[in-house]
């Protein structure tokens, strides 16, 4: 068993996979109870049915500041026929919830009240029974039912429960959901002792995300050493888990059909494989099990598809066990920005990005790649494309489920365009500046940018489309592109591009004239971005062609994913800016410095977050981080050219 | 000072009343900082912008499980032409994660390889250079922003910061609140001994209520042990908790104008009321204030005052010294059920109960008084009526915010009529045998209930309307009433009807005729419910006057409420069922056995949650629950009369 390569039993589809693994469970009483104070008690769950032990008020309670009496003593009284009250015998001071005084059975307003002297009140009205008077049992009566069992308790039902005598509450134990780490290849961040793990090695996240889920889904997560790939090892562990004091067993990674995946078979020899491999995507190699009638998951080692496989399995479960719903996201209109493709038969969770242009909340998706968690974190809803669909058409009203509040998603700019770090800073910088606006950006280069605003798609497009006639930027290509819309360019940074080199330039790259070198191996930007633009024109100057760099066919799509591939030593080099040369700690060699915009269609610019964006950019704080960075020229910087 | 009536300064409306507070403060760090392990952050909100340490992958990772090779060697491969590779030569097994070996560029799927021997694989197509690898930094690149300032940190960016390299991170330390309830009447939970508090005190909730919600929100709670209405105690203690640690401080109740409202005073004597009195209802009596440049709440008394002053004026004060944006609560159009009167220039916040009935949200709006908790965790919804408005009318479209899950309320039975105790055991076995479903009952009486389902706002009703020609229950007042709704008749139980009477019966009632002694003080019930009308029907046979009775134009809603009248005192005897005797310890004389139908329209019949709850009807334990409560009979119980 040990050491072969698996394939995955017939795989099922979510909601059979579902089915199959919830019916395997009975949920009744599978959890112990304790009591705890009702003080303490919001985000518990009922274990049974909880009656008031007495009533609220417990006493006939004056609901006014004023004087207690008798109401029958009023009767006839008018303004013209005022009455006399005497202090301690036919009216009685009272405040807002004192005891009625024994014969009482109206308040009346002090307000109403003419003080004659130390004992004597006058009265201008008369008072009905039970006048501004909370009658016993009025909120709680005893013995009725205050809150029924499985049910999720509030901060507001403590009130009630302590109105009504419940000072301690039998509640359900948390579901306890234990996590075993398994792989060679993961080192705790506890342990990673010079700053960095060693190469090879990989900070164990999963199980710290999982963990947070479980306790925000009400669970208690159990955590464990992390397990290397030996058979006998995770097997001991699983042992151990199942036989000890955990509700629930999450096997993280190791779940899919590699030669050192061993979940299925460690589960099969324990217990029972109920699914292995879901039609679902991210999320697809995922295990369910039982063993020792414990539900065991075998989770994938994707961290998007095991958070997805715990949001789909792990959740539910925890919420049966306690006898309550699942919690539901709100869902959304959403309009896809582009074709989002989906294969037959399998179920798609694509991350996007929302933002609302106009009328209409746009979606990006976002790379679909299971081990990026930020294509999660960046995540503001999540379009599901079922089994039988082939995807969705940009433009096709479809429904998101929502990550984020749609507050949040209205209140961001949403920018699309070429890459600049400065824009990191700028989103840092609104949010200081006012936390409820938010700035969100796409990479897709200049004219994919100026693209996005035609189809209204942004708020705001990055660009640095130099036109090689004129020198000039960005001007041409808005005529060009943007004919019908009235757009505002607003200098964001001057910055320079050169060449990203390795530490020491070992190559001795001087410019442009060495990428034709046959020793030389280039990244290039993708076609469209105004880095690959700048580029062909410098190219043109000095007469190379294209097929004399090695490599210039292979593209990445933002400065910092060349600066990558300089610093991996799989090329020797790659335009881009110095910012990203300096983060990476990579060398730079100077070639040009150009000019990059935001162009802002006119309808948007009063627009509050857009005003606040322009306040930040011409801010000091935002200049100075700018400057910090390197290689940027701020002297022009939130500079409007409204002129077209 | 000390002991006199205050009156309100001038009133502020709750815009202005905010903007005074929070322009008051700058909650620029304000809170101070503690560096916290990232895998605890979840719920956090970050104090410095967070940028990743290292890259994610930190190395070139095979994205799949197979073979690493250098794609250059593979060139030319297709299946006419396979080629073989030596293990550790020019293949390298790799598993998903692994770091790519020395020289190799590209991952070959362990499914498109073919093992020769130990030694040699074949493989029939060619790579592609990086193709299945996970480039450094495909998910996050060194140096790049993971968080801006001012975020709350998610379960899932647990994971961006781990995998970034970030194992600590900066944040906000929770903004500590400090509440100090005040009031003579006053005793906490933990002081209770004999289980019910001595008469004419009342156990302190607000702060338990006040604590989880300034959990819930971000806040760190600190208690305060409870001060009577003593002017110099009260001063003390709100001069040492200013002077404190608390960031905020909370002094509970006192906030009115009565002769121990101290809160103004002691807040203007050591530092400022900023406002006092805000036109809203609940919470008209808040006074806001700053003492050493510390927020002071003077927050009301009464329960549901003390919770709305909280959400409008101190969560959101948390929330800015945290620098986040407020929770923001659904909203949903709904149709009220009745008129909601509302006084102009004042802000009012209507408890609402919803229910989806065919296509329209139905909200009925819940008692007003600010002293039952009730209203509140009884209601899905919050109804908000603005200054210059009067009120909204029946059936007006209306927004409501949503407290509660839009599936919850969706999923809920609503039922609206005659009140009985076992509707309670009902909506409890509901969520015993399915969580999923829940039932919401209002009681305006049989009557009611069947004009609520001419209207369409309800499911089912509960009736038990006694024709006195045929002795018949409800047949002939459907008939009348709904001539054009198709409906079934589901029994739910017979009952006794009888009187309630003292422990003991000390004035010796024997019967109906009883009622017209001119000793016997009767509390009627509401006119339109089954049980006048029963009323009226037994004196009439005994030929009795209405005025012949001493409080038959006093009425109440309930079974309870009678129940609770008689046990107060306030009255010798009124009609209601034995179960509301039971409760309350009383002594109960039996008239008439009486029949309690649920009248569901055919159109709801086959609706899930209906289905479940006549499942729930029928079934053993509801029979044996209502039994329990002594004076039913459920040998009919569940029983359908389709025939009308």
């Amino acid at each position: 068993m040990k050491g072969k390569r698996h394939i995955y039993l017939q795989m099922k589809s979510l909601e059979d996979a579902r089915a199959i693994f919830f019916n395997r469970f009975s949920f009744d009483k599978c959890l112990q109870t304790e009591t705890i104070s009702a003080q303490d008690a919001a985000g518990r769950v009922t274990a049974q049915p909880i009656f008031a032990r007495f009533s609220s008020p417990s006493y006939h309670a004056a609901a006014m500041d004023g004087i207690a009496v008798r109401a029958e003593t009023t009767f006839g009284t008018t303004v013209d026929r005022p009455k006399q009250l005497r202090i301690g015998k036919d009216a009685f001071p009272v405040n807002t919830g004192h005891i009625m005084p024994e014969g009482t059975d109206a308040v009346i307003m002090i307000e109403h009240v003419v003080t004659l002297d130390e004992e004597t009140v006058q009265i201008e009205s008369a008072a009905y029974p039970w006048q501004h008077v909370r009658k016993v049992g009025e909120d709680i009566v005893a013995t009725e039912l205050i809150l029924p069992q499985n049910h999720l308790i509030t901060p507001y039902e403590i009130g009630a429960l302590l109105n009504g005598g419940v000072f301690d509450v039998k509640v359900k134990k948390r579901p306890r959901v234990l996590i075993i780490p398994t792989g060679s290849e993961l080192i705790s961040c506890g342990d990673v002792k010079s700053g960095t793990p060693a190469q090879g090695l990989v900070v164990e996240s999963n199980s710290a995300i999982l963990g947070a889920l479980i306790r925000e889904c009400g669970g208690e997560y159990l955590s464990h050493p992390i397990i290397p790939d030996v058979f006998e090892d995770i097997l001991s562990a699983v042992q151990g888990a199942t036989a000890g004091d955990a509700d629930i067993v999450i096997v993280s990674a190791g779940s899919s059909a590699g030669s050192e995946d061993y979940t299925a078979s460690i589960i099969a020899e324990l217990g029972e494989v109920l699914v292995h491999g879901v039609t679902i995507m991210p999320g697809k190699p995922t295990i369910l099990g039982v063993i020792d009638n414990k539900p065991v998951i075998g989770n994938p080692g994707y961290t998007v598809s095991a958070i997805m496989a715990f949001e789909k399995f792990v959740q539910p479960l925890i919420c049966r066990m306690l006898g309550i719903s699942e919690p539901h996201r709100p869902g959304i209109k959403v309009s896809p920005t582009r074709k989002i493709a989906s294969k037959l038969g399998i179920e798609e969770f694509v991350r996007v990005k929302l933002g609302r242009v106009r009328d209409t909340v746009v979606a990006s998706s976002l790379p679909r790649g299971a081990g990026s968690v930020t294509t999660l974190t960046e995540a503001d809803g999540i379009i599901r494309i079922p089994n039988h669909m082939e995807g969705v058409k940009a433009g096709e009203e479809v429904e998101a489920e929502l990550l984020k509040d749609l507050v949040e998603i209205e209140n961001t700019v949403v920018i699309v365009g070429s890459h600049d770090n400065t824009l990191d800073i700028l989103a840092n910088q609104m949010r200081v500046q006012d936390f409820r606006f938010g700035l969100s950006s796409s990479n897709v280069g200049s004219l994919g940018g100026l693209i996005a605003l035609r189809n209204r798609y942004c708020h705001a497009a990055g660009s640095h489309l130099l036109d090689t006639d004129t020198g000039a930027y960005n001007i041409s290509y808005i005529k060009r592109y943007l004919p019908d819309l009235r757009v505002k360019l607003v200098n964001l940074v001057y910055r320079q591009q050169g060449l990203i080199v390795s530490r020491g330039n070992p190559k001795e790259i001087k410019g442009i004239k060495d990428l034709a070198r046959k020793d030389i191996t280039f990244i290039n930007r993708q076609a469209g971005s105004g880095t690959r633009i700048l580029l062909d024109y410098e190219m043109a100057k000095l007469d190379i062609k294209p097929e004399e760099i090695k490599g210039y066919d292979q593209d990445e799509f933002t400065h910092m994913s060349v600066a990558v591939s300089v610093l991996s030593g799989a090329t020797d080099t790659g335009l881009g800016i110095y910012a990203a040369a300096r983060a990476l700690n990579l060398d730079f060699i100077p070639i040009v410095t150009e000019e990059y915009d935001l162009v802002i269609p006119e309808e948007f610019f009063e627009d509050e977050k857009i005003q606040l964006m322009l306040e930040v950019i011409r801010s000091g704080p935002f200049k100075e981080l700018v400057n910090q960075l390197g290689g940027y020229d701020t002297s022009k910087t939130g500079t409007v050219y409204p002129k077209m």
